[in-house]
């Protein structure tokens, strides 16, 4: 890397804490940055200080908002016997982005990673399982992602769960929206063959 | 999108103003940041907010840096004589990176976009000439980026410094180191066979 003055090499190392964010794009930001009027990063750099200011950590679901519990868990409209148990709270914003999903969610906090010695204890898992049994949840629904990961993290659930008796169910398997029979991967597609649905 | 905590929105709002930021790098930003302790939060807002508080822009070269002129057009050491034109501060890091090259440069500050309106007269272009007149200068490499916004810039430079009588230079056209011939695209093979080099 060449020598940058302090300030911008301090904001790229800064900037490099991000995920996916290395050198270039850490050098490409801050030339941004540069080009903005002072008033624009007082905007942004207040907003990255304040951040966990106002936003609480669900003590119910652990997802974030500004009350706890969140506004889902507040919501009586909502089926309180559905629980979606998500890894990360982006999960759960995109499942409620579908507007298809009205019972409430868990989230766990990241994944099973065996490999990574990430075992499963630091996950909200404990209170997972009491929450299906005091709240008389019916139906547990995994959303991990279908990856290594999340599949372990799905089977550590099942056994966790199993002496509940509540029923779980997964998130479909199969072809996404717009694939191509020819070029989708063979692992996808031996899925969508397994699972495959009556027309 | 789903409805976030004001705090999450704005930061997000704010963070999707960086080049190639969308609405889901601004969201998987900002959840990344929420699980990192306050400090962090405030290290990065600071060096954000205060990135222009001693960043200047060189009065000659128009490079950023903490002094002006810049660390590198006070450097005595370099060719004085060779002077490289590029659009924007990082192209100036990633030539300096390389280590061979070692004449002044001038930052433009951007390109001639004629499709978006954005004409010549915004760019450090009248102290490019005044520059080339009084600092005596051998020779100005061009180095615009190799597509149609770089190339009208440098047809632009090459009119607008030919009352000068310089010798004007350009960055060499061909394949790229790690290229595959089979697979390079059509223009650049042509540029690479039309420029071919004594082997």
């Amino acid at each position: 890397m060449p020598q940058y003055p302090a300030a911008i090499d301090r904001l790229m190392q800064e900037l490099m804490r991000l995920p996916g964010v290395g050198p270039k794009t850490a050098e490409r930001y801050v030339f941004s940055l540069l080009r903005m009027p002072k008033d624009r990063l007082h905007e942004l750099g207040g907003a990255v200080e304040h951040l966990k200011d106002s936003i609480l950590s669900c003590q119910r679901c652990h997802n974030f908002d500004d009350q706890s519990p969140c506004h889902i868990c507040r919501d009586s409209k909502r089926d309180q016997h559905l629980l979606c148990v998500v890894t990360e709270a982006p999960d759960l914003a995109a499942i409620e982005h579908t507007g298809v999903f009205h019972g409430l969610y868990h989230v766990l906090g990241g994944t099973v990673n065996v490999i990574e010695g990430q075992g499963p204890e630091r996950l909200h898992i404990e209170d997972l399982i009491k929450r299906v049994e005091t709240e008389k949840i019916q139906e547990v629904v995994l959303a991990t992602n279908p990856d290594i990961e999340g599949e372990t993290t799905a089977l550590y659930l099942k056994k966790a769960l199993a002496p509940t008796n509540v029923k779980m169910t997964q998130l479909a398997r199969g072809m996404p929206t717009g694939g191509d029979v020819t070029y989708l991967d063979e692992a996808t597609l031996t899925e969508a063959l397994n699972h495959r649905q009556s027309a």
